[in-house]
């Protein structure tokens, strides 16, 4: 066995054995070569190979160091952020494919999230997200059109809330969202590129910008084998929350 | 058909062809009534027998009338909140057994998450809640054992949250959080009463107080076809966040 290999085996028993959970911090690379007592270069080969399985990841900077790691894409809820600015900050290439871009009349359901009347159109785009090459959700949204006109011929391959902000100068205040386990349908299934029945995370989303005006409305649906929701709750006024 | 059934109909059709969501509201009774143009009394037969299939739920007071429902429990993220009291709200009777209860060694993720060093036992508790006489959710809960003297023989089966803010002036001051979907295991589905392979929320939890010390470390599962998770999310900062 090659010290390289040596070092990985310490390091798989070391997260096994303390049962890090996945985006907790092992320690510093330079903390982690002293505990082994071998050289960086060593460590970093190791630390390579396990990245490769999704077993750990490496952040830089001053927050940076050795981070245990299952390969899923952490979904904060305590900012609304686009899906391409998310997989990126982890580390990770993106791509989004437009499946359909129609101007259509509301459904009824359309027209009471955005609090719009029937004559209203709406814009409603199908979208498929991928993260290192693999789809990672299926988004479908939904837009008043007179909000945002010229959007049909805008490029809509990238983030959506981008697009918004600096070319309609949107303003995003504040999201209210459900989140719910379900399976793939077939349709799901193929768009998606995994076996029908195969876990997703299901989110209704109507997001308002500054003056309380609902911009979108969002059904989407995120691969439940790539996606951890994280979150900080506030529970100060827990006991008010029980009268 | 006599005239309930017939406004059941009419009532299952407006529901379904206006793709009411689960949670929204349909309507004041009044206004229902008007609407289909019938007695008060009429609608509230037809009601009560939709109620008791869970696609409809009347709440009381100011903002009350009648709701779109699917029978699932809504779980609110933007407070901690204990499960008794969130089943409790929503209008269902709660009940929760103990089904462990030890004093011991923490493993090392509890010590991690509770910040406290292998001398330190902990309390650790896996109860499973009821709601409606149906299993909910199985949860384990770990604490630090020195923080919540003669919490061994205190009560569980309520809320743990009540118990500690109560009996040891415990505040509550935020919860980190993440939510997964996952599948049941022969484990949970006994203890939860479901078929192995469901739908399940994963999550763990580390409740901080106003001193910023971890007083609880938790692990639940709650079943995916009885849970919804709400919240909202403020967004004011998400180009700050693409930084």
């Amino acid at each position: 066995m090659s010290g390289t290999e040596h070092v990985e085996q310490r390091l798989r028993r070391l997260l096994r054995d303390n049962r890090f959970r996945p985006g907790e911090r092992v320690g510093s690379e330079r903390a982690l070569a002293e505990q082994l007592r071998v050289s960086r270069s060593v460590l970093r080969r190791a630390l390579e190979r396990l990245e490769a399985e999704h077993l750990v990841r490496r952040a830089m900077g001053q927050s940076g160091g050795v981070f245990a790691d299952d390969g899923k894409i952490q979904r904060h809820l305590n900012t609304v952020q686009g899906v391409p600015d998310m997989v990126r900050r982890q580390g990770l290439s993106t791509e989004t494919r437009v499946l359909r871009l129609e101007l259509a009349q509301p459904f009824p359901d359309e027209r009471r999230a955005l609090e719009i009347d029937e004559t209203a159109p709406v814009i409603r785009t199908v979208r498929v997200r991928y993260a290192g090459n693999a789809t990672l959700s299926l988004d479908t949204s939904v837009l008043p059109a007179r909000r945002f006109p010229g959007l049909l011929s805008e490029n809509l391959d990238g983030s959506l809330y981008a697009l918004l902000t600096e070319h309609y100068g949107l303003q995003i205040d504040r999201a209210e969202e459900t989140v719910e386990a379900t399976t793939a349908d077939a349709r799901q299934a193929e768009m998606l590129e995994i076996p029908q029945g195969s876990g997703l995370l299901e989110i209704y989303r109507v997001t308002y910008d500054a003056d309380n005006w609902a911009a979108e409305y969002a059904h989407d649906f995120f691969r439940a084998d790539r996606t951890r929701m994280h979150m900080q709750r506030v529970g100060t006024n827990w006991k008010r929350s029980r009268l």
